[in-house]
């Protein structure tokens, strides 16, 4: 038997590269331990989220056998002990699921035994029962743990690290979401940010409104019902993952006036859509009649309910003016109340609607127009997703409101695939394509210095809008590159000595990261040849 | 019963638009068929690419309820008659499959009893038998026929029309060559342009030289034996397409080094590969060495003989000058012989490979390099694929050579997604991406006029090269944009009329033609939100 020198290493070495995203302290040591069959056991709990971790953790370690692709020829000359499981102990029963959650975990897996996990929360013990399982590999059908004992330390950099899926545009079996979810735990990430409801379809069961769905949604089978919504909330919790869901408005609605097209301005404007809307088909609920800010109350009402997260998202962008100033309907009430206009009646949308969020004890969420393009004054803890300018995230924080990033420049999964108006042979809007080492270089912190307003940037979120997505291509157009925004997301930008990662430098654990993933059933999309996978560094621009 | 009146359709009228790609003569009448089992009838044949069709058919005919997307809400109120069956008769029993097979096939479809195929060729039958299965739609459980009596006499523009996929930067199982070829068949493509081998692996198996394999393929289980080749070769001409395979030569070689490193030069040199290749890991043949040509006529007479079309692709795009300039064995070669140089030394090369290939009595194809940057004249029966410039393929054809069209700027499937180099964050080399409507709007004519010089141009081909594509993403990648290459391909940039089809008015028909191959378990990527496919029109630029 070796002995065991215990370092702390900064920049981790190549061969210790399956760990993704990256944990925060990571000390190793020089031995291998043979892991043949580690048996995880959760301790004395009733939680059912442990134990139904432990089950799914355990399955995946009785499956799976990696091996990372740059190392197809690594082979373990001998081991210097074996590890028999893992036991977990968490400290707290608090199994409340928000932006405060205590997601840190201290890992120890030691050269010869039983392995450690201690976390404050039962999501900590998630966190960590991910990072174990990457901690296993397996060379010419040896698994084992290198660099034994490892210690690792670990916790989240932003408390809000999400994906936002847009589920109106095109639809998403549950099924998909499910997969979704999954990866999510996968990277650590912990929110859904469910932009369900869009301009183009309904596809949630509404029980106070049920012809919404009824005649909004593509078709009964392309509908999310109760139990739906439910099941996912659920799966989603016992990953340590929250659904925040948006509900658009007052813009994005059109398919609201397949319902109630009384309340509605511009519906589907043809063929100059574009002066009333950023895509067809245009529609806004009339700010200008009660009914429309009642409707929109009502579906605050009932999808806060069924939605359990304290966080609500009231959309808020690309609110059209010239849908309203030309709509007659507001025409006539502008004219009969001088003194108003469209800016005052968004005001007056925007209050109710936000009150109608903190009546139910919820926190509004709301896209940076709300912020920056309305006179409206959000209340101080709404939280402003910002997606238009990189800039907006240091204007955000400096106005004291908090953040979540989605800069459309970095953060928009679906840039690059051309423009999908069937007469318009040009770029998308926002293109080019942002890749992964696009993505890893996005950092939501810049130019924010003040350490009070850095600790307002609270999450990044990674967005695919569905104009040209479905279920045909949904894991490879959000994997591995939502990975990418996981680690910074999480890790950070630098590691403990400062030092800003790369993405030549952690190319090789992504690699491992996105072949973990197609193993595990996520069909995320190749990086490279398979051959710079294999040849780290071999693929670098000189 | 209605009266019908068969009418010449120059412009197909949406309702009627689920042919893919449309055929050239296309006259309909005013009934509607219902067709709730008709039986295909090969009649009497000894074809087993016949029969077997048939058997292909009738299971896609027995399962299939094709509806497309703005056709949701269309009920069919009565019909007019039945249609019990399809008789087919082929005039020729010649087999053969070359670029001069005849394709033509002439298909009736009554308002009542039994609809007729003729074909002169099996192949002919193959691509009636696709149309006769695309012409069955259903409407809210009832399977019928519109428009009819139909009366479809159809043949291809181009001879050539084709994939070329790369299995070498990443691997593809033989069931997804199997699939896409499936994908192929729906769209009347009859080329697979295999690009089986390049620097980065060697996929196929060799008897001659079993190291190549042995030391070139990723994994034995990442590796095409002669019986999946055999196997491949004999799916696709049951499908009536051909496989030309592509062994590139003298550059994109490196992987040979792997079992011959003396025959090389330049074999991946790092960290400044660009200077050496456009793509790491650098290598050639080193064309200084008999042993490398001698290598490279085994090559050929190998594949030569296990792939059975007449057309063998010799490569030749991309031959980096330095690498030899460079290369110390070169040198030595070119003091020790005063007169020659790279430029004549690779003459001599290409002059021995291309008389390889006669030799097999075959054709050699190569790309346009060998024709625009060499000092080599090729044989003028040399098919010369252009891909750098457009004006290639005018240029080509002047020089009196046939022309494979695939320019990057159009055809290039992999475009648009980004660099793939791990520290380089910019675009990709042939940004931006190809979107449908920019395959769809390329003319592989542009810019000639003589009809003799026309007459050379004698195909298509769309091309996936796999830095970022393998299994994961492959059907996306390719479907439906190479639907669009392949309507224009078949049935030609303008209808009967002289009109030139715009995306616009083929966009109704190339959405039921994604989500018809949807339906058959190809997963094509959506080309918008399925409200716009609903809506015909509706999300058109104003």
């Amino acid at each position: 038997m070796r002995l065991c020198s215990l370092s702390l290493v900064g920049l981790v070495p190549l061969a210790l590269g399956s760990v993704w995203p990256i944990p925060v302290v990571f000390q190793t040591g020089n031995s291998t331990t043979s892991a043949p069959s580690p048996q995880i056991n959760p301790g004395y709990t009733t939680s059912s989220i442990l134990t139904g971790a432990v089950t799914r953790y355990g399955k995946i370690i009785s499956i799976e056998r990696f091996t990372g692709p740059s190392d197809y020829k690594t082979t373990i000359s001998g081991t210097q002990g074996t590890l028999t499981g893992l036991s977990i102990s968490v400290a707290s029963s608090d199994e409340t699921l928000a932006l405060e959650t205590d997601e840190s975990y201290v890992l120890d897996v030691p050269q010869n035994g039983q392995a450690k996990l201690q976390a404050k929360t039962v999501y900590g013990a998630l966190r960590g029962l991910e990072t174990f399982s990457q901690l296993l590999e397996t060379f010419s059908g040896k698994r084992v743990v290198r660099n034994t004992p490892i210690h690792i330390e670990d916790k989240p950099v932003l408390p809000h690290r999400g994906i936002s899926l847009d589920t109106s545009r095109n639809f998403y079996p549950v099924k998909d979401i499910e997969r979704t979810l999954d990866a999510m735990s996968y990277n650590k990430l912990n929110v859904l940010h469910w932009h369900i409801v869009d301009a183009q379809s309904w596809p949630v069961e509404s029980i106070t409104n049920p012809d919404l769905a009824k005649n909004g949604a593509y078709s009964p089978s392309m509908m999310y019902s109760y139990a739906d919504v439910q099941e996912l909330i659920k799966y989603a919790r016992d990953r340590g993952i929250r659904i925040i869901p948006e509900f658009d408005i007052p813009g994005h609605t059109y398919i609201v006036g397949n319902t109630y097209p009384e309340i509605m301005s511009c519906l589907n404007k043809q063929p100059n859509w574009d002066h009333f809307a950023a895509e067809p088909p245009s529609g806004q609920l009339n700010i200008a009649k009660p009914k429309a800010t009642d409707f929109a109350i009502e579906v605050i009402n009932e999808y806060g309910r069924l939605f359990t997260d304290s966080v609500f998202h009231l959309g808020g962008d690309e609110v059209n003016r010239n849908c309203w100033s030309e709509d007659p309907d507001v025409i006539r009430y502008l004219a009969a109340h001088p003194g108003e206009d469209v800016e005052s009646l968004l005001v007056s949308f925007y209050t109710k609607v936000h009150d109608a969020v903190h009546k139910l004890k919820k926190t509004a969420m709301s896209w940076e127009e709300t912020l920056f393009h309305s006179k409206y004054v959000p209340p101080k803890d709404t939280i402003i997703q910002t997606w238009i300018d990189e800039n907006s995230i240091p204007n955000t924080v400096a106005k004291g409101y908090r953040s979540v990033a989605s800069p459309a420049s970095s953060y928009y999964l679906d840039c690059g695939h051309g423009a999908w108006l069937p007469n318009f042979d040009g770029n998308s809007w926002c293109d080019p394509f942002k890749t992964w080492m696009h993505i890893y270089n996005f950092d939501p912190f810049a130019n924010i210095t003040n350490p009070a307003q850095r600790k307002l940037v609270i999450g990044a979120e990674v967005a695919l809008w569905s104009e040209q997505s479905d279920s045909t291509v949904l894991d490879a157009r959000l994997w591995p590159r939502a990975s990418a925004m996981a680690e910074t997301a999480w890790s950070g930008k630098t590691d403990a000595k400062g030092h800003k990662r790369t993405t030549a430098e952690v190319a090789d654990r992504m690699h491992n990261q996105r072949f973990r993933m197609v193993g595990r059933g996520i069909g995320a999309e190749p990086m490279q040849p398979l051959w710079c996978a294999r040849n780290p560094g071999a693929c670098n621009l000189p």
